[in-house]
């Protein structure tokens, strides 16, 4: 039987945080910002939110594959964000889909779009709702709306064993790939905070970054070709190594997020399990001793496999809250060969930068697992399910991402922690706080990872929290980044987007989108109105 | 004063092959083929072709940027490819540009598409003229034609020391990139065979693929962001390391050849020179040995920056041309550390696959310039000049590439081969002869490289060269891989690209130049028709 996902946050309903863990988490907040107790809102039950009656009526033929019952609306009414969690704990769903579709199989997908072309219907691809910029979230200005659910077209229908590649469904979840090539020495190895829940096509969809601080870092690296069914029809791309024969096809659908058409497969590169691997935690006395070696990292083409730079007092427990410095968790893997003389030269790197590294025992199989890079790892994993405690409690806790060229980062990260900084005292009359990290790096620049955190007044969370949110992520773009790394853009991101990518541009995907989908029933409001 | 190119041929007018290039490249291939003597046509001197009158007037405020002369218009007129030769050999010039403008600025580019607009002119952007696709060769249908020519756009506008990139006007040649580069510590290092003659814009336009074997293979990995002039205005993307917002705007134009508008500036990736470099020349006993081992080093993360298989008897001198034996031409190159490691394993690698190493010494600078490398490094950089002296004596002499995934690169490689040369046979009457190499090497495949070779009947020497060509290119397609690799699509390419690029991409991309070029005016029949 399928599990089920928690309607109304992270995960699945079977789970959540232990008490162990909420404690001095609560006790650390409280601390942090000076609160002795908190009002604790209670979880949701389904029952106590209302939905508006279904506004379609499911055709008998498609009665098998498409839902309507109020669960599963709920269900796929938002994304994941800190403010759907404050939704779900306000009881407000305004617009939730109308129905949801479970297609087995492309042809299934074609008969619901079919359906939605002559219902007037909106179509919304979904993958593991694991969404923070409001991407499978029906817009309040669409009439009808039809969420399609990928998730019964989940299998690994193919490896090539020769070129390190799979054919692999859109609607597959990350933990389901490694389980169907467990029998086979491959791995994708595209780990995102939202691994467990998010799949293959949403990855594709939002040009999604994985676990690869280098290189590999967008999914974008990983597509060799793609199969996709717009309402024009379905199309699929050559499987190829690589090409120069005009724009790439797959770029164009790469980031696409649903507003072209549905991802139903993908030929995707594996690469051998990792069998050597080389861990290190790096301390530096502060964020842009750290980041100059980082730099130094990248541009000598070493490409670790992990590179990332965090403030101490974010990632690690028991490092107060007044210290500066930065750890690097630096790691080095391979099917191939031993790691010492990359491990060896990175660590001279961090030293010229004054870094002092804690290197593991290399012969300890779950360096990677212990020490500061096994602290930052758990906390990295279990970080998503805490969000709904934080909205439960008025608690603001979320994240913002850009990227930046090197040269501009020093100034741009002073800029917006003081923006992020100034915004929530202004907003919510307390100190809040604001750190970064590298998640990504570039030898041009790294991708900058913004957590912020203060508190809220309860009786205006979602007002407060939606301002503060919505004047960062402005900043990023008015002062140079982009709206997202990795992502999307959503609806909650638009205006952003709006002002980052040429008008031109827009115009061109505009035009584009007309040929694809002639009635602009994919995603509305995502990335471009008609 | 500026150097004046060769209007028939590669390079410049003052140069040429030496006799002691000549004669003996005459020796091999008189007796690869069993030929006595050869008939040779005199180069063409300008004025035996005639070449119809322009067709437009010069607006008196573009005269001074716009040329309509003989040689201007002649030098214009077609790429370097084989049959470009053949034709300018048999003064056959029947479709030269009306005019040719050399914008000094966007401003000029402007005034220079208006005019076009008014005029009823196609337009067809100009780099360093170096196709092998008919990309800039003015198609017969068009009534009226203005040629631009980025190249007085040929500077390195600013260079970021910290993040490792410039910001480079379009009509760059590549020697220039690197000279003005000479007083910084950085390198673009993207080098083909077209090197001298082509230009940064042109790469960008038509993908182009450069030195590095692995990672930083094409041009696109080198783009930051991009300037481009499009019939409905100017477009700028945003500078960034990485981004994950939407469909990537730069793909869009990356590959675009012209169609969309004119690439005028770029920031674009450097690096640092590289003080560190190792290298070896392997040898296998036949080309599959070599791939074998090929696949395993980039499988394996090693990325060395030079991994070029090659038949032995096309790359080096004095192999006979029964020989199966391969040669690896791998190199290391870094800024950063010494390359033991990386080219312990990679030897290491070649060994299990029966590769035997020549090493060079470590401590020779020179490495690369001696031994097998150098003498593949040698022909490799002089092969563009044996095209016009190979089409004066009624040789076939040509490549085609392409790329596939390993899994069918044996089956493919056999197929490919077979056709070439049954081709050759059953057009010349001939056995002629084909060679392979990899140019470069993905995880997932390597790109093919064919070269093929026989002797031609010269009264009907272009029909058979176009129908050799035409027929193995299009076997390219027909068997699964790509009409390019990183030569482009251009006008020659078309039927083939036609068949592999999905039909509803075809559709989106009309869309889109519809929405930046609304009359159809730029480099019309290339990529796709209005």
């Amino acid at each position: 039987m399928r599990r089920q996902k928690k309607f109304y946050a992270w995960g699945y309903a079977d789970e959540d945080l232990s008490a162990d863990e909420i404690k001095p988490w609560e006790a650390e907040i409280a601390q942090r910002y000076g609160i002795s107790s908190f009002d604790v809102t209670p979880a949701p039950k389904s029952d106590e939110i209302a939905l508006r009656a279904t506004r379609l009526t499911v055709p008998s033929g498609l009665q098998s594959i498409v839902r309507t019952d109020h669960l599963t609306r709920l269900e796929h009414s938002y994304g994941k964000a800190g403010f759907d969690a404050i939704r779900m704990l306000m009881r407000s769903v305004p617009n939730p889909p109308d129905a949801v579709a479970f297609p087995e199989n492309e042809q299934d997908i074609v008969r619901v779009l079919d359906w939605c072309d002559q219902a007037g219907a909106m179509a919304i691809p979904y993958g593991g709702g694991s969404s923070v910029v409001k991407g499978i979230e029906p817009p309040a200005s669409a009439e009808k709306v039809v969420t399609i659910s990928l998730r019964h077209m989940d299998k690994v229908l193919e490896v090539d064993s020769v070129s390190h590649a799979a054919r692999i469904q859109g609607g597959i979840y990350g933990p389901a790939i490694e389980d169907q090539l467990r029998q086979t020495p491959f791995t994708m190895r595209h780990y995102m905070q939202a691994y467990r829940c998010s799949t293959l096509g949403g990855w594709i969809a939002t040009r999604s970054g994985g676990h690869y601080a280098t290189l590999y870092t967008h999914i974008d690296d990983f597509v060799e070709s793609l199969r996709v069914v717009t309402p024009s029809g379905a199309l699929e791309t050559r499987r190829l190594p690589g090409s120069g024969a005009g724009p790439s096809p797959d770029r164009m659908f790469l980031g696409s997020e649903g507003i072209l058409g549905i991802i139903t497969e993908a030929w995707v590169r594996l690469r051998k399990k990792p069998t050597f691997r080389a861990s290190a935690s790096v301390r530096f006395k502060n964020f842009f001793a750290g980041a100059d070696a980082v730099r130094a990292i990248t541009q000598a083409g070493l490409y670790p496999a992990n590179c990332r730079l965090l403030e101490a007092r974010e990632a690690l427990p028991g490092i107060p809250w007044s210290s500066e410095e930065a750890v690097l968790v630096l790691a080095f893997e391979s099917a191939d060969h031993p790691l010492e003389a990359w491990m060896k030269r990175a660590l001279e790197i961090c030293g010229d930068h004054g870094g002092a590294a804690d290197p593991t025992d290399p012969d300890d199989e779950n360096a990677h697992r212990s020490g500061a890079a096994g602290a930052w790892r758990n906390r990295f994993i279990r970080a998503p399910h805490y969000s709904e405690h934080a909205a439960a409690r008025g608690i603001l806790s979320s994240t913002f991402e850009t990227a930046m060229t090197w040269e501009r980062v020093p100034e741009f990260h002073r800029k917006i922690t003081a923006i992020t900084r100034d915004t929530i005292k202004r907003v919510t009359g307390r100190d809040g706080t604001v750190t970064c990290r590298f998640t990504h790096v570039y030898p041009d620049g790294p991708c900058l990872y913004f957590t912020f955190g203060g508190i809220l007044d309860k009786r205006r969370q979602l007002e407060q929290f939606m301002e503060i949110l919505t004047t960062c992520t402005a900043a990023t773009v008015e002062h140079g980044g982009t709206t997202t790394h990795h992502h999307a853009v959503g609806r909650f991101h638009r205006p952003f987007y709006d002002k980052q990518r040429p008008e031109l541009f827009a115009r061109a995907l505009r035009a584009a989108k007309r040929e694809l989908d002639p009635k602009g029933m994919m995603n509305p409001g995502v990335l471009i109105d008609p």
